[in-house]
Order: structure tokens, then C-alpha cells, then sequence
């Protein structure tokens, strides 16, 4: 079985989720649908590619990603199309990609071209009416050069970059997870390397101390703050079961900083 | 395969929308269960029949779709079924089929019989103990006959109905999707035979002037409103990368008209 | 097929339940993934075993149903997998299938061992790393004792529980649905055995009466508080088109008794 597995920002109650997947349905039968999220925030480009990097690379190889966070729609972004490291992608050429791209040892990118969107595509809904056919074609083994030219700029997202400096690391707060936890861009193995043992290292959020580096939530008093190197291998600030973005009132762009005591 | 496709307004937390897809999937082993939405707010019947419109038509023929947005269950509301253009609905005859029966081209329309409710039928949960075991039975080929007499008088909903004057036309706001943007009841056919071209005609929203009709959002700077013919062939008002019906104060109901300038 | 059913409390914004599901796509390419919900509210395990009792036992046997609601992922609580009535558990023993463990003819149980864990388990992603893969080995039909020693003693919560007196019940409210319906503790079976027939008992919520037991939610007039036993077999109050939780201000824990007038 292939799968096509499908990542918006649409919401569910508007149908406008269901109506690519009933496109792919009846363009390739034989595949199975499957609904990532539709709930990535409207219009939050770095958040969908965020996510999309959590889960891609652990679907089977020939698995067809169809992601659509697409404030361009109708613009003159490109349509693109991309097989990395075995794993098919489709969707706007707006960044989504960007994480995956990162990460891939291996990648074809194609721009989706104009006679293969039929007449009458939508100006503004490219999800159903490009998108969609294109990832079933894909989910029927078509080859992806089929789907146009070869693209070599796809569009990448200035992700903010982590720093070293003499004896601390630096970097700043990329994502608030369901949890309210801090995911931060600093690498667990940057922190494995600067001595790594609990204790070793202080986290600091905005200027403030949050303590040593621990394994797990578990490992503090319930409503303790607790930092730790996270599912996603990066450095983490979270509350023990709580909310640490509402409690210590930090968002994206919150500034972390790592270093001896 | 044969999908069977639910949308409710149950949410998921409860473990009712996977009480009905558990269900299905014990009477139609081989079906595949998808879920297009349990989002749809609780007893919105006409947010439901919308919803549906948008992607019933674009499965595969054979499809059933399983639908339940039902305020009066238990009452004396019946339970119906019905092929319409090749795909199967079942859900409670209380206007969720509007849409979907006005663009049918053939419709067959059943009432489902007691008899096949089984003596513990919740008097609170059709979905589980009615609506999904007739989806299960379309599913595995049974015919729509065979779960009960023919309905020639379904529930139709008195959806509002745009109108045309000499140089204008009149509608309201029909919905407002998950973006903010305001989806209208003026069909796009009109606003194209009124001459059409971008910039003949403006749309006003309770008499103010929100500007010609554009191709697409990119057309205008980010935070501008934005008019335009909308995926569903209806006309839309929205804001780029925003939210119109929170910066227009705006929802369902509220006066739209075009005309010329 | 075999189906993998999700259940957790990550959302679905983060990635996180498709990691779930694509490690089980890739391990076992067979089975189908369902979701029945990621929508639990944060480490509320009542909620989660509350919810699974709706649905587990409605899907046909050899269902696996993959429950992950752990806020104490990473510290010495077990991971446990579990053959209830013919259906596969897997998750972690906090008490989120004390419902299902209760209702149960024949249960024998497992704690995961180990070196099944592989040595890169992140302590914080259980779900991804320890429960998806052996959710996707039972689904292969892997015998449940391989997966680990048996457990006698799995982790049940303290459900409060309703209490007889001479001629009345009383309980408490358990959970609070989506459409704010208060579900209380007290089975339908015991309000039967009072006498049973609309009129002969009321319902009192924190003292104030709520009236007799009706039938259906259409047996009052629209905005009007009724009691009734529910799809789930416990006696409920909600509001007609409205929201008992909301209107009536109550929440878990609420007393409820029912007494003849």
C-alpha cells in the first residue's frame, strides 16, 4: 500500500481537508489516505515545516507527503514537487520544505507545471485542485520528472541559526508544542559535548536561570520548570505537568542560553 | 475499496466518532473508515450540509458518507439514506443533505426502518447504534432499498437565496470558514455575467465598499481586504495572511451586494 | 486488516501522533492506522480511559488500540501491553485501561521489557519509540508474552464510585462531553431497578432538582436542563441545544443524587 499522508493548515470543519482527500481518493483508489494534522495556525509556514520534520522520515520509503500552508496561493510561487531520500513531498514552494530539505541526504525537486493543473484550477485553493492530483499521481508510481522541470533554488526559511561561543552556546526559542514546552534550535549534541553530565550546564530562558539539564519531566516536583534534550533532539524548557510557555510568558524568539555554572 | 467518510460534530475527546468508526469497521471489515470532520460546531445542521458540498461529489462513486449533526435525535426526526449521483449518505433527515440534494442530478431517498435498529438502540446515539450500521450495510453492497421505504419529501433547509436587480445583485454571508474569510451565497456565474472583468463591478458588506473582485489574495498587500471568486465558485470577501470576520465584525447574515461602480 | 487505533493528548499541530504513525506504517505496512483521537486534554489519564471505553470494544478483535496519555513518560512507571476480550492495548500503566481492565471477561497482561526499548528511546517519547513499535508487532500477530513478563498488578485509578442508599442513589459527575453534558457515575441499571419509569424519581445536581428522567434530549423544549440514561448506560444531564456545564456551572465532582419526589 501506498499512503498519502496530508499536512494543512485548512482546520477539518469546512470540508476543505476532506475535499483533497476525496480528490486523491478517486484519482489514485488504491492508496490509503492518511490526515497528519490540518491544525498547523493559518498562514505559519515555519511551524508546518517544523512538524513535517517530526514525522517524514519515519513513513515508508515511496510514502507521498501532500503539505499545504499556502498564504501565496495564486501568486507566482511555484508548485513544486520533491523526492528525498525516498519519500515523495508536494506542496507550494514557500519553505514548507525547508527542514526536510536540511536533513536529506538525497533530493530531486521539480516545479509542477502548468498542463497538468487542468483548465480550470482554482486561484485559490491549488490544495485541491493542483496539489492533490499531483500527489496521486505520484501514489500511482508516476516519475516525478514527469511533473515538470527540475528545480535547484527550491525557496528555503531563514531558520534562526544557534551559536557557540568560548565555554556557552546560544540560541533562541523555535516552537511552543501542545504542552506549552519551549522547543529551542540549540542540538542535543552540542550540549553532549560541552561536558554533557547533569549538572554540568545551566539553561537560561531571557536571562533567567532554569536549572541543569535533566533526562526527563519526571525527574522535578510537579510544576517544576525542567530543561532537557527533547524527542527532536534539541535542548528543551518545559513544566512538569504544566504549561512552561504560560508560565514563564515566553513565545518563538525567546533568547536560551547555555553554560557552565 | 469501499470508503466509508464521517463527519459529525461530535469531536474526538469522547470516543463517540470512534465509537461510530469502530462499528463500521466490525460490520465492513473491508471498508475504510475516513474521517472528514468531527468539527463541525454542536447542532450547526447548515455548517454540516456546507461542509459536505464541498467534498462529498469528489469521491470515488460507491463512497458512503456518514453523517451526523443531530440535535433532534431520539425524537420523531426519521433516519434516512440516499444514493445521490453514484455516492451513499446516511445521517437524520433534518436538512444535513440540503446542499447535496439541490446540486443532484439523481437522487434516491430512503427511510431507515426500525426493524434494522436493533432493540438497544440508544434513544441519544443514532450515530453509533443506526446511522453507522447502514453505512456498514451500504458499504458491504447492500442495497438502499433493503433498509427501508422510499422518502420522495427529505428536509430541505431555507437556505438564504442571493437576488438579482437591475444592475446589482444581493446575498449575505452564507459561512465563515476557518481563515475568517467570508464565504457569500452569490454565485460566481452571476458576478461573471454582470461583465465580469475585475474592476466592473464592487462588493459592498452592510454598505461598505470592500473593493473590486480580485483573481487571488496576493493581489492586494497583506492586511488589505480582498473580494474574490472563491474555490467553491461563490464569492468571498476575505484579508490577506487575516482574519475579515474579525476585523470586519463580521458573520453569517451579513449584507453583501455587488454592482457597478 | 488489522487496525491500529490512536488514542493520546499530543494534539496533532507538533508531529508528534504522526510520528506514532508512520513508525507503525513502517513496521507493520499492513495494518491500518485509525485515529480516534489526539485530543484529550493534557495528562488527563481519567479522560483518556474514560473516552476508550466508549470505542475499544467496538472494533473487531485483533484491533490494537495504542493509548498514550503519559505525564510521566521516562520515570519507573511500567510500559504495558495487554489482550482484553480479544482486543490488543498498549501504552503506559498509569490507569488509562483501568476502564477497559473493569468491564473485562479475560485480560492477561505484559510489561514491555527492555531490551525491546532499543538503546535510543528517548525518555520523553514513549508513544514513538516503545509503544508504536510494539502496537505494530502485535498488529504483525507477534504473541503479546513475547513482548515482555506478565503483570498482575497493572495501575487502576480511584473512580469515585456511586453508592445505594434506602431509596435513593447517589454519585457524582465524571466527565464533562463536548457538548457540555454532565456524565455522571450512576449506571442506567440501578436507576431501572427504582422503579424506573419517567416521573417516578428526580435527579438533583449540587442540590438543585433537574426533574425527572426523560427519554431523548427533543422530550424537553429547547434551552431546558433533562436527565437521561445514556448511549454509555449512565445517567446524564444536559441542556437541549445548549450546555449544561456551562448553563448549570458544573464540572467534575459535581454531587449528583437521584430519589423518588
Amino acid at each position: 500500500v501506498t499512503r498519502v499522508v496530508l499536512l494543512t493548515d485548512f482546520g477539518t470543519a469546512d470540508g476543505y481537508a476532506a475535499a483533497m482527500a476525496g480528490v486523491v481518493a478517486s484519482a489514485a483508489p488504491e492508496a490509503v489516505v492518511e490526515h497528519a494534522s490540518h491544525e498547523i495556525g493559518p498562514g505559519d509556514i515555519l511551524a508546518g515545516a517544523f512538524a513535517l520534520s517530526r514525522y517524514a522520515h519515519l513513513y515508508p520509503p515511496g510514502t507521498v507527503h501532500l503539505v499545504v500552508v499556502d498564504p501565496g496561493v495564486g501568486t507566482q510561487r511555484r508548485a513544486i514537487a520533491a523526492t528525498v531520500d525516498g519519500r515523495h513531498f508536494v506542496g507550494p514552494d514557500n519553505g514548507l520544505f525547508t527542514c526536510v530539505l536540511e536533513g536529506a541526504r538525497r533530493a530531486r525537486i521539480v516545479a509542477i507545471h502548468e498542463s497538468g493543473r487542468g483548465p480550470d484550477a482554482s486561484p485559490t485553493f491549488h490544495g485541491r485542485d493542483i496539489f492533490a492530483p499531483a500527489a496521486a499521481f505520484l501514489a500511482r508510481g508516476g516519475a516525478l520528472e514527469d511533473l515538470g522541470p527540475s528545480v535547484v533554488d527550491p525557496h528555503i526559511l531563514e531558520v534562526p541559526r544557534p551559536e557557540r561561543l568560548a565555554d556557552s552556546v546560544r540560541g533562541e526559542v523555535l516552537q511552543v508544542d501542545r504542552f506549552g514546552s519551549l522547543v529551542t534550535n540549540i542540538p542535543a549534541s552540542w550540549i553532549r559535548e560541552m561536558g554533557g553530565a547533569v549538572g554540568a550546564v545551566h539553561v537560561w530562558l531571557d536571562g533567567a536561570d532554569m536549572g541543569p539539564i535533566r533526562r526527563t519531566y519526571g525527574d522535578v516536583p510537579t510544576g517544576d520548570v525542567v530543561a532537557l534534550l527533547g524527542s527532536r533532539d534539541l535542548l528543551e524548557i518545559s513544566v512538569r505537568d504544566g504549561n512552561a510557555a504560560a508560565r514563564l510568558g515566553a513565545d518563538r524568539g525567546a533568547a536560551v542560553e547555555v553554560r557552565p555554572v
